[in-house]
Formats: C-alpha cells, structure tokens, sequence
C-alpha cells in the first residue's frame, strides 16, 4: 500500500503543486493509499447553489441533470461543479481503511457514515446513477469514494434516518458558526431563511439572543414567512429579494425599529446578494456570507463602496463540533425535526 | 438640479434594481444630481489584480492598455475590470459640489482630493488617455469622474506629494485593517510582503505584535526578503510561490519554531492563493484575504476541506480612520517612505 498525503495532494494530477479542492483533475483510481479511507457510495447530496444551475442547465430533465453530473465526474475525477466552484457531500459505507489509518480512527469497515468535507475535493467514481430527486438535490448512485486522512466525518447517528441526518449535516457549517458567534441581546437578520441552511440559522439565532435580542427573517417566498414565524425560527419575518439590496434594507430597517443589525446572515443561494447583507449592519457589526453563490469582490468593494465598516466573514463549513451542534437541533427542536422530515426526506 | 440616491442607485442602467457596483452599466452623464460630486481627474491608480490582468492580456504594450482601458470606460460607464471585477482609484480635483452637499461635507471647488471608494463604481469619462506608467499601475488621463454622497475620499496632504500619498491611499484599507486586529504577541504570516499592501501590512503588524510577537514574510521575489528585513519589516522573510500551498505551509511552520500562526495575512495578486493562507493558521485563528484574486468558494470549500476551524476575513476597502492611520505610516517610517518614493511615485 503507498503512502499518501494528510490532505491528498498525491491523487492531484491537474495542475500540480495544488490541494485537491483547487485541482481540474484528481486521480480517482479506487485503490487505497495507507491512510485514506474507501467508502461504497449510497447516495451525493449536491449542493443548492450547484444543484440549482445543473437543473437550470438541464431544464429540470432527471436524464441530463445524471448525464451532466456523470460527465463532471468522468471529466475531473471528483463532482465538483465547474461553474459554482462548490460540490456537496455523500453518505455510504466504509469499505476499507488503510494500514497506517486503521488504529487512529474510530471508524471500521461497515460503519454508515456522512462525509462532511466537500464533494469537490473528494475522488469519486460514479459506476451508475440510481435515482436523482430534484426537490431534495440528492442523487442516488452505485458508486466508490475517497476520504482523505484529514477529511471530516460523521458516523450517522441511530436516533434518525439516514436522510434526515444527511439534510442536516450537509449544512453543518452554518448552524455551529452562529451558536458561536450570536450573543445574547443581539439583532440578527438572516437573508434565505426559508432554506435548510436558513432554518436552521435562524433557529440556533433565536436560542443565542436570548430575551433581549431579536432575530428577523427574510426570504424570497412569501409562502415561507408564516412557517417561520409560527414555528418560533424569528421574531419577525418578511418577503424580500435579496438581489435588490435597496429594497431589502428598507424592509429590514423597517422591521428593526429603523436601528441598522448587529449581525446579518446571508445563506441565500442565487448571485447578487452581497449588498443586501451589508447595507442593513450597523458599523462594526459583523456579515456572515454562507452562500457559495457569494463574490468576494463583490463584497469587498461594496462594503467599501458604500463606506461600511463592517466585519464581512466567509462562511467556513468547518468549525469544531459543527456536525454534533447541528444534530442537537433536529432533537432539540421538534418542529424543525418535523420540517426536515417533510421537506428534505 | 435632480435629487439622486445616496448610495448611487440613479446612475444604475443595467441590471435594476442594484447598487452602482454590482452593475454592468452606469450613467457617466457628466451633469451632476444634488447630492453628487463631480471630479476633474487627474489620474487612476488601477487596482493591482486588474491591471495586471490588463497588461498581461495587451502583452505590456501601453498603447493596446490605453485602448483596452478607453473600451472598458466606454461599455461600463466606470473602469471596472470584467474578468478581476476591481477597479482601483482616483485624484482629482473638485470641480462642483451639489447643492443639498454643499454644506454639508468639509470640501469647496479647487480642492485636491483623492476617491476612496473603488472606480468599480464610480462615474467615469474618459476624454483621453495622456500617459501610462505600467510600473505603478498609473493612468495619467483627461477626465471626469462623480463620486456620490456615501463615497469616501481623502484630501491630499501638504507634508506629502500627491503621488504618494495616492500610491499609499490606494491600498489604505489593508494596514488599517491589521491595525484594529494584530494583538501583542501573536505570530503573523503575511504573504505577498514585498508589495505596496503588504509593506504597510508588515509594517503596521510589526508595531503591533511587540516584543513578544513574531511576523514572518514571504514573497515570490527572493530579491525583496532582504529589502523588507533589513527594515525591519517583519522578524523572518522566506521565499514563497504562494500558489503552491504545501511548500509555502512547510517553510511558514519552519519561520516560526514548527508552530502554527494566529494570523496570516494575504495580499497576493494572483489567483489561487487561498490554501497556502489557511493551512499555516492554527485552529481557531484568522485568515485575511485582501487580494481580489481571493476566491470565496476556494476559501470556503478549501478550509473545510482540510479541516482547519478558521475565521476568514473578507477584506474590506473601508475601516474608520483608515486614511489616516495609512498616511500616518509614512510619517513615522522614513524607510517606508523611501521605498515608495523610488518605486511607486
């Protein structure tokens, strides 16, 4: 067995000196080196911002959406949307770990897990794609997959299904970096709330700004609003289109007392949304971009544009604990368990 | 005299609904709205990610530049560069101020000053293009500009010629930026030293880390590392390709006693860049990105997927005081001073 990388930069082949995640093409040959790990793939979660232009590319057709998603795996040896840059996350079950591996990791072949480092990194062959459910941008498929010494899992927990912990974890990240960042007495607004990932921001914001803080939502969908007023995910909510930043900030002052956030959460996954985030923070406060449809220059020169000193933060899908923070939620909270079952199960 | 929004919305023509900086066109009608500016240009400091785009593409030939710069102007209604998405700034001097502006703002016609907000969003007509020095990134033009009521600007300094204070205004956000967020003590990384950022970086970071605090540099330009440590800089300087993450990660660790850092700093103008800033931060330090070659989902995606539990920073072209924290650099530093006296003025 040969000896590989911590972070797999022996599987890049396109251009060299890169990570995989940076890289056109990795080597998705699926023989192990000694310290990574062979997953027998069941199903890829797609991520939304990649999900969405695939669909919108293949006029929502099942067989183009699988031959698109077929061809970038066969081209780059990973799915990693060529457009978006970004890619998803798998659930299946380990086959293999490697010699030098096997005795760190709490892990042996047959465990169920989720991996939480992104597809567009992972080296992964598709040998047939099984079933592609648009309305949850999961593809279910007969396919091998990679994970590197320092990629990042989750063994699936027994207390749910499979899929309801893979909708939640898929967008770990976010939840755990607002657990982390929200402070008691707090003004939140949070741009895409009616999505997963803005569900469960806004559920985590509520619990942290506790009786003296305030947490607004907006969203696209009007339909959206009363769910998550009723359900307790905001004080507040209102209907907005997050590219039409003018209009956004009107509503959002207006819902805030005219008072500019303490923070604003952006996980909204269409382009064009960065000034919405920024116009409605006060100076000093701080904007928190989830989306992978985000542009850093257009949020850099914006801020600046629009003399805002504002803290602008590129949402890490890591941060220690999140898959454990993001888990806790779907049993603390009964009503996003049920949400989550309805809508991404 | 018509009334126009503070933050630009009346001069956008496509698409609606957007701010000036996310449009693809603006209104350059050099007839000004109550609340606007209007600026007889002197000359554009193209940001350094765009006019290396600019150069590469007309092979170094100034007059290919010029054309390439007038045809941008021309679509746009600004100097915003389609591929980088950046712009840059401008001096001028002002030619009128509008009426519901007049008394409220501390400048009169005839007065020096510089733009602070990028030329990504600001109303530019260029008459013609009198010189270009492609060594400082400098476009001498007849022209006018307008700069609206939320734009920030500088007036230019006696103690100071206009070049210099311009050459250093340009990139005012990042020192001021490492200022606010270097403590006593920490270990700071910054890459891409020997540029005009990442010298008043280096700078402004080794006044604050103090006796007990480390900054090491790095550059692609192993003629610099001498420059910037023998005036002192930084503590350590190595030479760095920093598009190749797992060399620069292993020099980095090596400059700073095998340890990780609390900081590192990115003002590379080239693209991917990303990992070599995040892999040498320890667990729960910062990453600032102030190149606008950084990729949001390259940063993103390429930090979780290594599994560094990071805080990435978008930097913003804006922070309070950030004028006069970067020309106050130059006061104290007669060596900074010197260096940009012969290289950028």
């Amino acid at each position: 067995m040969k000896s590989g990388c911590k972070y797999g930069t022996h599987r890049v082949i396109l251009p060299e000196g890169v990570l995989p995640q940076a890289a056109l093409k990795i080597d998705n040959t699926m023989e192990i080196y000694d310290n990574e790990i062979l997953v027998d793939v069941i199903a890829l979660n797609i991520d939304s911002a990649s999900f969405t232009q695939i669909e919108i590319e293949a006029d929502h057709d099942s067989e183009k959406i699988g031959r698109k998603i077929m061809e970038i795996v066969e081209e780059r040896g990973k799915m990693q949307n060529p457009v978006t840059g970004s890619g998803g996350m798998l659930i299946g079950v380990v086959e293999e770990i490697g010699a030098a591996l096997k005795d760190k990791i709490d892990l042996k072949p047959g465990d169920r897990i989720a991996t939480l480092v992104s597809l567009s990194l992972t080296p992964l062959k598709i040998e047939k794609i099984l079933s592609i459910k648009q309305d949850i941008d999961r593809v279910e498929v007969k396919a091998k997959a990679i994970l590197f010494e320092s990629g990042l899992y989750a063994k699936l927990p027994e207390d749910m299904s499979e899929n309801l912990a893979l909708a939640a974890l898929d967008v770990a990240g976010a939840p755990a970096q607002v657990a982390k960042m929200v402070k008691p007495g707090d003004s939140v607004l949070i741009l895409g709330a009616s999505g997963k990932s803005g569900m469960m921001c806004a559920y985590e914001a509520m619990k942290r700004v506790g009786p003296t803080g305030r947490v607004v939502a907006s969203d696209r969908r009007e339909d959206a609003l009363e769910m998550l007023k009723k359900n307790r995910f905001c004080h507040e909510a209102f209907a907005g289109d997050a590219t039409k930043p003018v209009e956004v900030m009107t509503k959002a002052l207006a819902h805030n007392g005219g008072r500019e956030y303490d923070i604003a959460i952006n996980v909204v996954n269409v382009q064009n949304t960065e000034m919405s985030t920024i116009l409605p923070v006060r100076d000093g406060g701080i904007v928190y971009f989830f989306s992978m449809a985000t542009s850093f220059t257009k949020a850099a020169l914006g801020a600046e544009g629009v003399g805002k000193d504002v803290t602008m933060i590129i949402g890490n899908g890591y941060t220690r604990g999140h898959a454990e923070i993001t888990l806790e939620e779907l049993r603390e909270s009964e009503s996003l368990r049920a949400i989550f079952e309805e809508l991404y199960v």
